[in-house]
């Protein structure tokens, strides 16, 4: 017994896997976006015990099709509008079938020195095209979530006097509050990142936002002070460039300034926005983000690379690894200072091959493409928004800066709570018919539709589709009530 | 523009990176399993600018070929021995390749149903396999250094008194000392889990162990109880099945009753051995085990499973969610408590389709083969062993309960140090040999060479070619020091 295929039947399975993903991709549009099973639907057709016998690659891909395939949410679908829409590109999806191939874990330089070295020749390049300056270190992890955490554990482990790492934070009278402060409008991963690190959601500081969704630079300065004047330590602030409700851009320059000032680490969360900063005309979104501490920007969100791939870059890696460098006599190596060991830069030992994809994305586009996809997606977004603002009873309600519009159904002779249960009847209306999907927020307490672009496939026709089914399920939903 | 490549030029490269797959599995015997560059030089191949213009799939295959494979080191080559050996099995493979065409984000049920409910599947078929009785809740991460740090959150939120996460651990007067026990052979994963959680380094307490590098139960019991007077509040013990250096299994049985006298969290680490539990001469390594909080187990490393693919378990699933469970406005779902949603039980807000390479691994080859290859490993390392063993000075220094062997050179008018200085010698004319990949360790402070059997390729013919390289160095090394 060796594998459960021969390299013979790897790859007769293989090629009808490619066949089938190359349909998938060219019919794609063809699948219900949303799937339409019940809770327990999918785990009650399949056997509740492991088979003792071994299965065919084709009886497998069977029970995929007819089981697995009706339960999944088609995000490569261009009619996916949710949240941040992403794409599985095609030369993402080359890369990661090489990468499952070659099934390195990069830990150490050694252990396989091209993933290391491909990605930070594949970071820096990312770095390059969003225009920051050099001197910034990058190292990929899997999500978002995952960078954020790391960045504040290095802002934590900024003030080596207070022995954090070494003696922890609990049963301590020498240690003060840390604070974190972030927008209202800032990702739910900060609040976990907090809550993980011991810091406490209490003490995730929400600074309020202006008129646009945009961290108050006056308010965050006014919170920092109060805090320091109660004795508490301003651990970090996190500045947002492209906000999850609204992709309201945070003014990090002044940010950056009250940061200078107070001596705080910043960190910026770019994951969805960052890499717009490639488009000449977007390239302001990331003005001052050269002065923070960290970004995180996600090429698994709109930079076409299949999930996972969170690109995390500090100005001080040196903090990062004192942070978390830790070496057990099992994993010393002696290659010396010149090679970088992912493993010592954050929690996870394990590290995937993701440079792979992401270099394999970058150069299948070229980055004068990657621009023009992006750009075309803010157009989309735009022109999406005047045919709302055209429309009676339908208002945009935040700006549009990227790809995202946010929007509401606001006949006149509905209240406030009358018009939220509207919203949300749409939006059930619209997704159940399996064109598209969209998502929700709200804003001032009041629910708002989400139309979020970022499939490398979505053209126009798909965005006049949304609308064309919005308009229609608002008119179905109003005669409904009536 | 939509994708780097249409439906069609993507079959025609798919077909391509099959085939060249199919080829690299058929031929792997024929790479340096460690790769033979210096630091920076596979960087130096690279341009240090990303490319504007697209390149053709051709093109970045090439680039592939040429410059990024020589910089590989071949962790799915028979050869490899080190660390942990793993597979990329190839309906490992052939699955990773459809999560990246689905590219979902499995962090809502709702976001894709059958990611959600396969994995519960996938992760209910491996407790039964390993013998664990029902009630285990499990959750895929990428990495045991995740899954083990989520574990510790959860006991740290096991005391909801304390409010931890409400008002986190710093500037408190109310909140104890917390403190980790593990053995000294225990993983770095969970030093680092400590550092992240902010409970500190010098709170992971290293039990000592017996001759047999088991934690000694009577030990931990008196560090815990020490403590305890000392007015700490002893947070979690970890347990390990299957260490890293010797894959020595500790006394899970008299740990749990440990635990369950002094009321501490109990998480058990079998990360790389929990799995050979489905052997039924090897089920007796998880004796115990239901007694824990929590377990980690990795398919990624000896399941034929792809990374990443960390498998965390725990019995009070409510715990783990009051520890991370943070629903964000735009992140609401009205779908009903019978769906879980991921998200609510981690740090990490994006979550991989992970489950559909474990469920095809278990159905590729069914259970039996799966327990009859990790039977194999095992039967091959005892041979090892023997060779070792029988072999005038060469010991084997550890007891060999699974498929790692720890032995040493250690010829007679050599002194500790200079014995050091030839193993060492040896393992990098083994490794440089390009025909097996060998680590080390330290026990007793000595020196000590590893043999990790886990790749589903491997047969008799790698462990023996193993031990005639090894044999080869070591008169070798001799000779050049006389």
């Amino acid at each position: 017994m060796t594998d459960a295929l021969t390299p013979a039947e790897f790859a007769a399975a293989g090629h009808e896997v490619i066949d089938w993903i190359a349909r998938y991709l060219r019919e794609i549009d063809q699948y219900p976006v949303l799937s339409r099973v019940t809770p327990g639907e999918v785990r009650s057709h399949l056997p509740s015990s492991p088979p003792a016998a071994p299965a065919t690659w084709s009886e497998i891909f069977s029970d995929f099709e007819q089981h697995v395939l009706p339960g999944m949410t088609h995000w490569n679908h261009p009619g996916f509008f949710a949240y941040f829409a992403i794409t599985g590109s095609a030369p993402g999806i080359l890369a990661e079938l090489l990468t499952a191939a070659l099934n390195v874990n990069a830990m150490l330089w050694k252990t396989s020195p091209a993933a290391t070295e491909l990605e930070q020749l594949a970071l820096d390049w990312l770095r390059q095209l969003v225009g920051l300056s050099p001197g910034w270190f990058g190292i990929t992890t899997d999500t978002a979530s995952i960078s954020s955490m790391l960045a504040l554990a290095a802002a934590r482990e900024r003030r080596p006097d207070l022995e954090i790492r070494q003696r922890g934070m609990a049963g301590r009278t020498d240690v003060p509050t840390m604070r974190v402060y972030c927008s209202e409008h800032a990702h739910s991963s900060i609040d976990k990142a907090a809550i993980a690190l011991g810091l406490g959601a209490d003490n995730v500081v929400h600074i309020r936002s202006d008129a646009e969704y945009r961290m108050r630079a006056d308010a965050l300065s006014d919170a920092i002070a109060a805090d320091r004047a109660r004795g508490m330590l301003p651990l970090a602030v996190v500045a947002t460039v492209g906000t999850t409700s609204t992709t309201s851009i945070d003014p990090v320059p002044a940010i950056a300034e009250v940061c200078r000032q107070h001596d705080v680490w910043l960190h910026v969360d770019g994951a969805y926005a960052g890499v717009a900063a490639m488009v000449p005309e977007l390239r302001p979104i990331m003005a001052g983000v050269d002065q923070a501490d960290s970004l995180v920007m996600n090429p698994h969100k709109w930079l076409f690379t299949p999930v996972d791939c969170s690109a995390l870059y500090t100005r001080h890696p040196h903090i990062l690894k004192r942070a978390f460098a830790l070496v057990p006599d099992y994993l010393v190596t002696s290659v010396g200072d010149e090679a970088v060991d992912f493993m010592n830069y954050g929690v996870q030992l394990g590290h995937r091959f993701r440079a792979l994809k992401l270099w394999a994305v970058m150069r299948a586009f070229g980055s004068d493409a990657l621009a023009s996809v992006l750009r075309q997606h803010c157009a989309l977004a735009a022109k999406f928004a005047t045919w709302v603002e055209a429309q009676p009873h339908w208002q945009v309600v935040a700006p549009v800066p990227l790809s995202v519009v946010c929007f509401r159904y606001a006949p006149p002779n509905a209240s406030p709570e009358a018009a939220d249960s509207l919203n949300m009847a749409i939006l059930d209306r619209v997704n159940c018919t399996g064109r598209v999907y969209l998502s929700h927020t709200k804003l001032g307490g009041r629910a708002i539709l989400r139309l979020a672009i970022g499939n490398a496939r979505t053209d126009e026709s798909h965005v006049a589709e949304a609308w064309r089914l919005l308009l229609d399920a608002a008119s179905q939903v109003s005669v409904a009530r009536q």
